[in-house]
């Protein structure tokens, strides 16, 4: 076993070059899906990015999770915007998944997408998506956690999850 | 596509069976990597669970998060304890995932287990464990977002992360 120890960090909420490296190191032994988050910017404009960090709260109410940087180019849209749209990728959406972690002035320049339900920018041919609207924003340091109730939704043609892992996209595998 | 709605549902915070399903159907298309999360409870028994929900919420400071149900057996002790353990599970730690999720009368009973640092029950033979400090609960109905500040931890053998999709432990496929 290699150790690791961010207690030994200089300053609350600081963390040295090791610790940053460690605890880079063990989430990289951890597997993703991954989602695109989309919204609209004050100004009417499509934001978005992709997610490795969706996950269900709760059912019953329909709520889910993720994180972001507020230093993200769609942290505006998502502090100021009370609605946004979820994708779930298949192994075909790997194309997207890459152009919405991209250049952020591309994102939405092509016809992967359409406006959907009060506008919300709906990426074409995925797994499924839903919209819903955001009731809590936690901040923690230059981050937050974002909870959506989820209020409509469609469910795509069927396909393998699409995967994150050690930055590379993957399909699953065998059941163990 | 399958439309499915919420919105519909007969009263703020409730949801239809329709809904329920059509919500569970979505997140079916989705896939998780598996960790463990454990702790001590008031009396200095150990608890845990198999969480699909972890999440890196920043690496400066090292942060993670993940859902929980406040309904959930573990859930006295993570609403009175500030510290826990963050486990990340390789495909030969199937069976204690299987274990971890099972009747929790038997979750501690065997020898897959130590106490670690603080007294923390820490999972023999894991990919990645972390220990860290609870430094937000955000409660949401009947549920709990959990944010961890990760204060130490170790590496262990490398393996395939543990993959959870459609109800089943799957290993990770190719590179898409």
């Amino acid at each position: 076993m290699t150790e690791f120890s961010a207690a030994a960090a200089p300053a609350a909420g600081a963390a040295t070059p090791e610790d940053l490296l460690a605890f880079k190191r063990a989430f990289r032994r951890h597997a993703s899906g991954v989602a695109v988050i989309t919204a609209l910017d004050p100004d009417g404009n499509p934001v978005g990015f992709t997610a490795t960090s969706l996950a269900s709260l709760s059912a019953v109410p329909p709520l889910a999770t993720f994180n972001m940087a507020r230093s993200s180019s769609t942290w505006r849209a998502i502090a100021e915007t009370d609605r946004v749209a979820i994708h779930m990728l298949g192994v075909r959406n790997r194309p997207v998944a890459e152009k919405m972690a991209g250049d952020n002035a591309q994102r939405f320049i092509g016809d992967h997408w359409r406006a959907g339900p009060g506008g919300l920018p709906i990426l074409d041919d995925v797994t499924s998506w839903m919209v819903g609207r955001i009731v809590e924003r936690l901040h923690v340091h230059n981050n937050a956690v974002i909870v959506v109730h989820i209020e409509a939704g469609e469910l795509g043609d069927d396909d393998a999850p699409l995967l994150y892992h050690k930055r590379q996209y993957r399909t699953p595998g065998d059941v163990v």
